[in-house]
């Protein structure tokens, strides 16, 4: 049979490590798939370079319009990123009747719908396991490997660059700022970090998981986003003393009346296998009703892990596109005329349970106001901690922490009963909350 | 589409739970695979017990053959295990041009060459997610998620029964016997364990990997097969001092010279997420040379998340049914013309590195002594410990443990050493070797 031909859009990072395993393993991955995998042509704005990346066999051309326009392209790869020309280009390449593979979360997660319906018309297929975690293979895990389960939730460590900031303030007791600096000086953080640390990029994943697990259309503008900038070391140290972690968590959960999609920091029990991931890695716990707990760890981000999954979607399209349409994967696991209407709940009517710090007067009484104030909204104290004063503001300090685990509880229930807590005069300065999942 | 029909043979513990989730979810699979499936026939030797299982609707027949025969059955499950009756059906139903999914590791590991010839001759497919690590889907991962990678080692706890067993060895500080009873009373090893224990379970699911990781035929017979049927808490105790957990590890490697495949107990570094694998769950370890290190955690058995296994099979096969048998998975991951002739390897061949416990008489000299014996053999020291003679055997006690830990060395080698070792007459007892694996 004659290889497959690929054209690659965007030979940066990713594409380099695309174009360098596909060339190393091409005759095993050719063992694998029966059929030999080939990019023949490459776009990027800088020639020059590319070309020096992929030597003088593969045609490199500025204009990806070009590769899309070549008939004798069977597949494009999409690396550009973003949501601007990779948007258009992807469109145009489906509608050039092209199979797409693309790393790109953000475009998905905010024009998958526009993307995905584009592709069924034209009875293409847009693959996309690198967008999520990276080299581990959980699109393939939702979408084929578990599809006999009612997903009941998903929580996932998948953003690299937090978890090395959070891994690194445990170890080290260092703050936020400090520990961001180093991490961008090592090249674990950008130099605009703003969407890794503020649960953008980890966003943009949970929603494409939270589709192909529950059926329902992507919608990152109902996902609720909170980013790591605001967490302290001291509330790590706590955590730690309660026996938890503190981890950035994308969690998507079906449960009555709707469907959870969040971004926010979040203590786990120290037991749990994902609490013990550490620096870049990325992990997801999918909780299904038959199959219970799994774990997928891996590399989240990087030249090769992301290659490997882009390569993967390579092979997979060689195999599926002689399958008759229907037969194949449908891109969000379900199909198309079988999605769901179920909505992404607001962050006010999410249960969970709660990490309460709160810096008061160190003087009588104050334990029981705030008790009463959980007791009358009927929440109920999981644990308690509460230092001495001079511990936490020297000797002769008048001030103290005061440590609460919740039960779970609405959110707008919480929100309110930290309104009146915040309010008392012995609460001195702003309430820290941090969400609290079990993950059992 | 007219419903996928298929025919399951054994309903025991797996087949009642693939009846009962595949109706339990029976919409939502069908929204994923757009076409229902349904076991519309069943085969038991107790027939009055599978027709209270599934209910009046299902046919139940006590002789097997009547399902392979009937030409409405697209798909048959065998879950009758062994290698006696179950491949004398499997080959039948082969031969009928049935689709077959199985959950029968020994029967693949032992005569799956033959078995996946007469399928790919027949061109059909026999599936077999539930085979290994339950409903992990490892198998799935293996083959298409990874399918960039030459994947260099995978190490898994893939026995539910010795892990449940280890880790209440360790928990308890008892020894091997005492919690296997305990494990046999409460449903986690089986009246007769030999199979679990001794590592033959595990080495028929290592065996599978290492096929479908290498692209070589499954070879039981050349598998490396230990139990954890020796070990005592001592030695956990010690390991655990050191650093290291002790897990039994299915253990699969490409090395320059061939294939390493073995089973045998483990020290893990206590850091590694899989040694922190409790109870009855299973993990395994990839290394690919493009995604590095990847973690697949679950449940390896019980009746729902073996059928979250039996089930993705049946909808694979939905799908990949109608592409050209060339571009369906291969049932190794390579395709049959492109397997490859790499030996597996005789353990004496294979380089790890070594736990000794030695009995010891406690006089000068002695670690002299043992100290020298590795040397003249080239194999240095990487930790060592030696217990007072009064912890070990009590007040007065003339006798101590010396523990070394060995850089990596022959196998061979080794076991001339600790030859030696063992005729030195300051050696009072049986010398301990356990093998220890980095994982990194």
């Amino acid at each position: 049979m004659k290889p497959v031909q690929v054209g690659l859009l965007g030979i940066g990072t990713v594409g380099s490590g695309v174009y360098n395993v596909l060339k190393r393993n091409q005759a095993e991955i050719q063992r694998r798939a029966g059929r030999a995998i080939e990019i023949t042509m490459v776009a990027d704005l800088d020639v020059e370079r590319a070309q020096a990346v992929v030597g003088g066999a593969v045609r490199v051309v500025k204009d990806a319009r070009e590769v899309i326009a070549n008939p004798g392209i069977d597949i494009v790869i999409e690396l550009i990123g973003g949501y601007g020309v990779a948007r258009t280009l992807v469109m145009e390449a489906i509608a050039a009747g092209k199979h797409v593979v693309t790393a790109n979360k953000a475009l998905l997660a905010v024009h998958g719908t526009e993307i995905f319906a584009a592709a069924h018309e034209k009875g293409v297929m847009v693959a996309f396991e690198a967008a999520v975690a990276g080299g581990i293979p959980i699109i393939k895990a939702l979408r084929e490997g578990l599809t006999a389960n009612s997903i009941q939730w998903i929580a996932g460590i998948i953003n690299g660059t937090t978890n090395f900031i959070l891994s690194e303030m445990r170890d080290k007791g260092l703050d936020f700022d400090v520990v961001l600096k180093e991490a961008q000086r090592l090249g674990y953080a950008e130099a605009d970090p703003t969407f890794d640390i503020e649960g953008v990029d980890a966003a943009h994943k949970a929603t494409i998981m939270s589709a192909i697990a529950f059926g329902v259309p992507v919608q990152f503008d109902k996902a609720y986003v909170e980013g790591i900038t605001k967490l302290s070391a001291t509330d790590i140290e706590y955590a730690e003393q309660l026996g938890y972690r503190i981890k950035l968590l994308g969690i998507t959960k079906r449960v009555a009346g709707g469907i959870e999609l969040r971004v926010h920091p979040c203590l786990v029990p120290a037991k749990r296998l994902i609490a013990n991931v550490e620096g870049a890695m990325n992990a997801v716990v999918v909780q299904g009703d038959a199959v219970g707990t799994t774990l997928y760890y891996g590399k989240g981000a990087g030249s090769e892990p992301t290659a490997s999954a882009v390569i993967a979607d390579l092979v997979d399209i060689t195999r599926l596109h002689t399958t008759d349409a229907a037969n194949r994967v449908p891109h969000l696991a379900f199909q198309p005329d079988q999605m769901s209407g179920e909505p992404v709940l607001p962050m006010s009517e999410v249960v969970t349970s709660y990490y309460l710090r709160l810096r008061v007067s160190d003087q009588a009484g104050v334990l029981a106001k705030v008790a009463g104030l959980l007791a009358n909204a009927g929440i109920s104290i999981d644990a308690m901690l509460q230092r001495e004063a001079s511990a936490v503001g020297g000797a002769g300090s008048t001030q103290t922490d005061l440590i609460l685990l919740t039960h779970t509880v609405r959110e707008g229930t919480m929100n309110d009963v930290i309104a009146q807590m915040q309010a008392l005069p012995t609460v001195l300065q702003t309430i820290t909350r941090i969400r609290k999942e079990e993950l059992a």
